[in-house]
């Protein structure tokens, strides 16, 4: 099954488009895990038990494994996710990008090493650096186009025959991309109406918001501006705000919690029309 | 001492602008390496020992390290480098690129994991995202401007405000980058007119240039264009016509003789004014 379709069947099963992203943050820890980088692996599984009948997906953001030398935790994390929650879509948030022969090794990765779902990656090289990535059967690319940061505008914004360059990324990935393979958008909750735009552009193509939580995203705008024409279509990622909602022996109870919450305020902003 | 301190000191000693790109294809690997990924450390540190004398850096490409879960040859290969070539610099390619909390993991991945002297990051989502490695005392931070893959132009040549996005990021860097640290640009090889313009607007910043090689782009134009005022100013940076040049067990040794021709090639060009 493609990735495409798995978003789908996950949608559905979950009745969710909430993605928690997994940012294990040592230094956040609560303080029964207190073996610091050792306690990754532990830490993102139990926030994985705690979250993943609520989630469409979860997004392991790899620099907090690199930075410390825990990609094994993070094989054995993305394996538990598979072994146990096979239905949830696994995003690696990578954000690579590279010319063709390293993309190729970046895409095994990924998709093999990883065994993820979809990954993301970045368009400033071009088209030939994504169809390493895009042409892998199955397996999804999402490409970023509009960033949560509030830096975000100095490139990305930039008029380009008469529209902003991250309206280029999108009409790419609608008239291009999607043509190579199962391609998918990063734009922030952070910039609702320009979300709005490339909804506009790309149809139903599924769409990663992250920005919402800590970063102060408005979930009622992101649904309205960015859900497709079927209610679906969007994967939006909190991270922070449920990993670190309390810092004591509780904090995956804390997690659920506010998982909960948050999956609930995005159906209610779905259900008014 | 910092990274533009300890390149001229690489420069000079060396008495070359030649950089060796160590990108270990394990199905490239000679006869006598047979044990496939486990062998990526012994090949590299062939190369290595056989090439230390005649470059000015040494650059590992990650990516064929993660495709096979070897980052701890990687990170052997980077102590082995600091132990028996200090004053090499060692630029690690990773064209990383993500917010600002994520950034600063990756700056901790290149320059405490790895502890290199610069890291390659990509510009997309702008200054704030690049501000963690920028703020990085001593380090560099290698920013892709104009990179050499073929379908490179499709963004990077996109005209904003009457001049293309690679020279808009060119600038970005000479005026703004540079205030906040040790910042470099990757421009490829294959495109010598834009390196010379890119040149023209960032004075004496060191330039990465990819793509001369098994890419084809050629030694020659590139010192022309590309040579700052002092005659040095580039990482001429080879991969696959160095570490490739013979699949037989003297490998090494034609990886040697390779990289002697291509850093005379570079000094004989440089040499003509």
């Amino acid at each position: 099954m493609g990735f495409y379709s798995r978003l789908n069947q996950a949608w559905s099963q979950s009745d969710s488009m909430l993605c928690v992203g997994l940012d294990p943050d040592v230094t956040r820890f609560p303080e029964t895990l207190q073996g610091g980088v050792q306690e990754i692996e532990t830490f993102c599984k139990q926030i994985i038990d705690a979250t993943g009948d609520l989630v469409c997906a979860f997004k392991p953001q790899i620099a907090y494994f690199a930075a410390h030398g825990a990609e094994k935790q993070l094989e054995n994390i993305c394996a538990y996710i598979r072994l146990h929650y096979p239905n949830v879509v696994l995003i690696l948030d990578a954000k690579r990008g590279d010319i063709g022969d390293t993309a190729k090794l970046y895409a095994r990765e990924a998709f093999v090493r990883y065994d993820a779902d979809a990954v993301t990656v970045n368009p400033y090289l071009g088209t030939d650096s994504l169809e390493p990535f895009l042409a892998t059967p199955d397996k999804g690319t999402i490409v970023l186009c509009r960033t949560s940061n509030a830096g975000s505008s100095e490139f990305q914004s930039l008029i380009v025959d008469a529209e902003p360059l991250y309206l280029r990324v999108a009409r790419t990935a609608a008239e291009t991309w999607r043509t190579i393979g199962e391609c998918a958008l990063v734009v922030g909750a952070t910039y609702p109406a320009e979300l709005a735009v490339v909804r506009a552009i790309v149809g139903e193509m599924p769409i990663l918001v992250p920005g919402i939580g800590a970063q102060g995203g408005d979930i009622a705008a992101v649904v309205n501006a960015g859900r497709g024409t079927n209610s679906r279509g969007l994967i939006i990622n909190s991270s922070r705000a449920i990993l670190y909602a309390d810092s004591s022996k509780s904090f995956a109870d804390s997690a659920r919690k506010v998982a909960i919450e948050t999956r609930d305020e995005i159906n209610r902003a779905n259900s008014v029309y």
